[in-house]
């Protein structure tokens, strides 16, 4: 008697709410089909989420937090979604009640998966290539993808295009994407004997024993590999080998040192293109390029890496930043303060910075008996000032601000310029209030972001709210104290009407917080102002303020920093402008270009008068030709450039080119001064 | 038959350079009475200088070092001159020839011998009253004078007035001060005997074996003492003994306890009532009492000693006179650069500072195998920066300022407030330029300095130029070098007409220097600004220019600080001005009282337009009566007090109490704020 065996049925719901009920079994690929061949032959890869609070990731012991690209942990579960949705090949049954995403090319999650898809391309034409290479993961990144292998030769700029014009033969194969699993002590044996020693680790590191593991085969290759894949190898439609680095097995120097060849991979030319041309773009907007190039700021190797020294032009326009930071706290009702660098080991115990930040701070220096360390925050050295003397209700909210320079340990060789730097200058703020006052200041340093990021050129922005996971442990205070402090951030959002995504569980363990990411000329978003909400340092300092009912109470803390790192901030207004500064900012606002030697007096006359109306003028005296001296101040990204001949001089009138515009013709010297004015005082980014 | 004893004659020139001879072995005494007993009666001591370049300090080894009135050389020292004149008692033989100089009770160096005088007057009383008292040293201080003694009893207030009242009786005696000297063997037996451990510890550290020691008695006293003294205890006319504080014997806190008897002395008791009313005034300037009492700043234990917290209203002033310093040091064609807080060892090591300045530098931080330390100056940045690009003759000279902030180690207990602190900013600049730009530069650098005084308030200076001494191994340069480099300055400083006292020897090691001392309100000197040449760096660092010749050249350096420290300096300027600062520099500059309830709409008003004018403006709306109000502006110092009531408000007027000056009367609110922006503008000290 044959068993009978039951086919059940499971529900899958679709993004238009429809529910289809399907064979258990049934593929992401065979609902497609069942829908329209047409959407079959476009579908790339399936997105899948429990129906109804089932949770398909518990059984798998969580994914919540995504793997860092470079870890350990990166290595097996690259490509895979961070959520409770996931990401599944259009070829997996589905086994349990599903809603049901079918992604199309268009879709944000398909080009990971594509990439990842392309790393085994890539992996396959390696092997037909250089079959003695050893093979460790490849993932997908932010621009495409790489894969780690070892061979001791180097690969060569030839081996890079031979490998990328096979992997066109790969891809006009079209061999589908398979996964199959095999019992676990198989496939370690079979890459043993292969030499395949980082694939065993991998084995060994992230799969239990008597569990099969994953494979997925694309023609003869297979790779020890979690998926998703798209369908088939025919989808790569646009795809380069960029580059090959050194990289050590486990990120480890004293291990074999790998080499990590880079590609990317879109669905089609056109896309690649525009990636391409916008890493030109980025390219030509580098910092540290524009920084060298405009004589902005340099980093000295003898004095230390992440330690920023800002140029005369660089330093002009920080001292531009810096005055009208410092008027706008003034004006918004912040008082200024200057804290000492140094302080007393003692004092960063009691702030908890000692326990909690220590690895990221300077080393103690040992004087007199005492320990002193460079501060990595400003906080304490205002609490201190705020606890010098006794507070009332009506002395708050009290609001301490200071340019205050830090200085955090990042590891050697994570500095990046003026945006990842061990000194910087924060625009760090304090503001010490009651828990109802909270709402209304909050709101005031949303308003203050604003103002500060659209006068000096952001428009777009992005908010977070990160808030508390109840659940976690490492979160201080009660529900009900949580309540309150996100709420008024809450409101204060709401107030505004500023749109926000709120992210659970992201919050600092000692209070919520509001994130304003901006984004820039080419798109890209940069963390810059935050405001923290803090019950824990007013704590542990013992902070006080008399009540109008005559009893002391804890006042709480705002933290807020709106530049952030005055430094970043440079770097990114660096990138934003690509280096052409609104004139306001503009280090050299006018350069003055006599046509001849005898129009030399008059140009001193102009320079005289731009100066005396605070104009920041240079005049070009040297015995050049004028297309030289053009030429130069356009290469420095100067706003004006003044050309002065007989005509001009006769007539007291100045002929202006404008940055970006051109040959404006001739105005009276009079009518630019005013210009000048008007630009100066308007902030405006337009000449 | 008697031998013929030769009396030799010896040349004596006086002040009027007329020439006497007279006997080997007259007195300064015997020639005042020559010259007229009224002279004989007043004068007080002599002051000789070795004729026609005859230097009777080198026979004794040379006092050019003026010992510290702490350190243990001084205990026999004290009241010696320090330089190749001397001042003798009126009673030496004179045995060479000398100028003369008869000293009267107004000149300069009587009244620090008449405080040595008293101080063993002091003494006799004290071992008539309290026998079993043991004495160590008693010298002549700038405000007075101390005597060190061991006595198991500390002295009690009773006990200083009966010394007071004892010293009476021994100037009555008027006994003369009379030079014994004795063998030392019998010296140090006697004071054995008597149990004076001080008195042999100073015989044996400051005499010769076989050398006779020097005693001075006055009636029945007798120290050992090298002089000089007044003629006679009847000189001392008005004294007073001011207090009693420990002391370690020989500074060290592991011997016996001293008991510091401090007391001071002066030829008439009207001088004596000056000097204490004097102390009273500088006691109720002094910045650490009225920076606590005007909330201005803060020193905090818990961060470490002399370390300062700007508190609002001090962070405000330090807003103004860095906002001031920045515009100014802009318009005078610097460029404001910025340079971090630590920097690598080896730069360091560079620059000299680790061999030559590291003990007051803070201890270095190991950070992935590099060493870093806080910079104690910032030359060695702006030498980076100078060096990060090549740079022609035309680009000379380069001026960098900074407001760098800086840390020295300076040891425990010698902190003073914001005078001497181990963290504190320098308004610093550097100014690399050619040789034949010096004295241009240092001229345009002495203008700024008298610029920068005049504006803060300070219209007295007393200039020095510190030069080397050629046959002192430390300094470096050729004769040729330090003939350019002092003669740039003196050229300076003589273009300017300014008068200056040239100090040979004090120069650094590395160049010349300009000091300007101001002079306070009080007539106290203060060190303030320094102009400092320097060939050193240049060189150390292997700077260059390219001259006009093509071939490359060293420049030369000036450093310069024209506040010095901005901490000291406002020390010095809370001092000045008793906290009562200039209109522009005031914290609050206006307090608004409202007569009642019904006139704080009027109040706020008035508030605003204030604001708007961008003044700071504090309106007092606390349920208080007028009075306490007023009270409190009064006691902060404020500038102006406005007091609003009905006529005010109906006719829009506003009634002005200017401090210091009372009540002026009412005036239109829009005549007051124009009345403030012609003091902001005009940083007048007048209100």
């Amino acid at each position: 008697m044959t068993e009978q065996i039951a086919v059940s049925t499971i529900r899958v719901q679709l993004p238009d709410g429809s529910i289809r009920e399907v064979p258990s079994g049934t593929t992401p690929l065979e609902i497609a089909t069942s829908i329209s061949p047409r959407l079959a032959a476009v579908v790339v890869v399936a997105k899948v989420k429990p129906m109804a609070g089932l949770d398909i990731n518990q059984s798998e012991g969580g994914q919540d937090d995504a793997p860092d690209a470079g870890s350990e942990e990166a290595m097996y579960d690259a490509a895979l979604s961070p959520s409770a949705e996931r990401i599944i090949d259009l070829a997996m049954p589905l086994a349990e009640d599903v809603e049901l995403w079918l992604l199309k090319e268009q879709d944000e999650e398909s080009l990971k998966v594509l990439r990842h898809s392309t790393a085994h391309v890539m992996a396959t034409a390696i092997l037909e290539l250089f079959p003695e290479t050893k093979l460790g993961h490849g993932p997908a990144t932010d621009a495409g993808f790489f894969y780690d292998v070892y061979r001791e030769t180097p690969f060569t700029e030839d081996d890079l295009a031979a490998i990328e014009k096979r992997m066109g033969e790969v891809v006009a194969r079209n061999d589908a994407f398979v996964k199959e699993t095999e019992p676990r002590e198989d496939a370690l044996q079979e890459y043993a004997a292969e030499g395949e020693f980082m694939k065993v680790h991998f084995i060994e590191r992230f799969t239990q024993a008597g569990e099969p593991v994953s494979l997925y085969r694309n023609g003869g290759f297979t790779d020890f590999c979690r998926g998703p894949h798209v369908p088939s190898t025919g989808r790569v439609k646009a795809f380069k080998v960029t580059s090959v680095a050194g990289a050590y097995w486990l990120g480890d120097e004293k291990n074999q040192q790998l080499q990590r060849i880079y590609g990317t991979a879109f669905f089609n030319a056109k896309d690649m293109d525009a990636h391409f041309k916008r890493l030109e773009e980025i390219k030509a907007r580098d910092h540290r390029v524009l920084g060298k190039q405009l004589d902005l700021f340099s980093i000295q190797e003898v004095a230390g890496a992440g330690l920023i020294f800002w140029h005369p032009k660089g330093g002009l326009i920080r001292k531009a930043m810096e005055d009208w930071m410092r008027e706008d706290c003034i004006k918004r009702g912040y008082e200024m303060v200057f804290t000492p660098h140094i302080m007393r080991r003692e004092l960063w115990k009691i702030s908890g910075h000692e326990e909690n930040y220590g690895e990221n701070m300077y080393p103690p220096m040992e004087l007199d008996d005492a320990e002193y360390r460079l501060k990595p925050m400003n906080c304490p050295g205002h609490i201190l000032i705020y606890k010098n003397s006794p507070k009332s209700y009506r002395d708050l909210p009290v609001r301490y601000a200071e340019l205050g320079n830090v200085y955090r340990y990042e590891r050697s060789g994570t500095m990046h310029g003026l945006l990842r730097v061990r000194g910087f200058t924060q625009d760090d703020a304090h503001i010490f209030c009651t828990p109802g006052q909270i709402e209304d200041e909050v709101t005031a340093c949303i308003e203050f972001a604003e103002s500060v990021l659209n006068t000096f050129g952001f428009h777009e922005f992005k908010v977070e709210l990160s808030t508390w996971d109840p659940n976690d442990k490492k979160f201080i205070g009660s529900a009900e104290q949580w309540g309150v402090a996100v709420g008024s951030l809450r409101n204060a959002l709401e107030r505004k009407g500023i749109p926000y995504k709120t992210i659970p569980g992201e919050a600092a363990f000692y209070g919520p917080k509001i994130d304003i990411k901006l984004v820039d000329v080419l798109g890209r978003m940069w963390q810059l102002s935050t405001v923290q909400f803090d019950w824990n340092l007013p704590a542990r300092f013992d902070l006080h303020y008399k009540g109008e009912d005559g009893e002391l109470h804890q006042p709480v803390m705002v933290h807020r920093a709106l530049f952030g790192s005055v430094e970043r901030f440079f770097g990114v207004l660096i990138e934003h402008y690509a280096g052409a500064f609104p004139f306001w900012l503009a280090p050299v606002q006018v350069g003055l270009v006599p046509i001849s030697e005898k129009h030399l007096e008059y140009a001193r006359t102009v320079q005289q008068r731009l100066k005396d109306a605070g104009v920041r003028v240079e005049l070009d005296e040297r015995n050049e030709k004028m297309n030289a001296k053009i030429r130069e101040f356009g290469v420095n990204k100067v706003p004006f450039i003044l050309i002065m001949g007989d005509k001009e001089s006769q007539s007291d009138e100045v002929s202006v080119r404008t940055r970006g515009k051109g040959d404006g013709g001739a105005m009276s010297t009079e009518a630019f001064v005013a210009r000048c004015l008007e630009l100066q005082k308007s902030h405006s980014a337009e000449l």
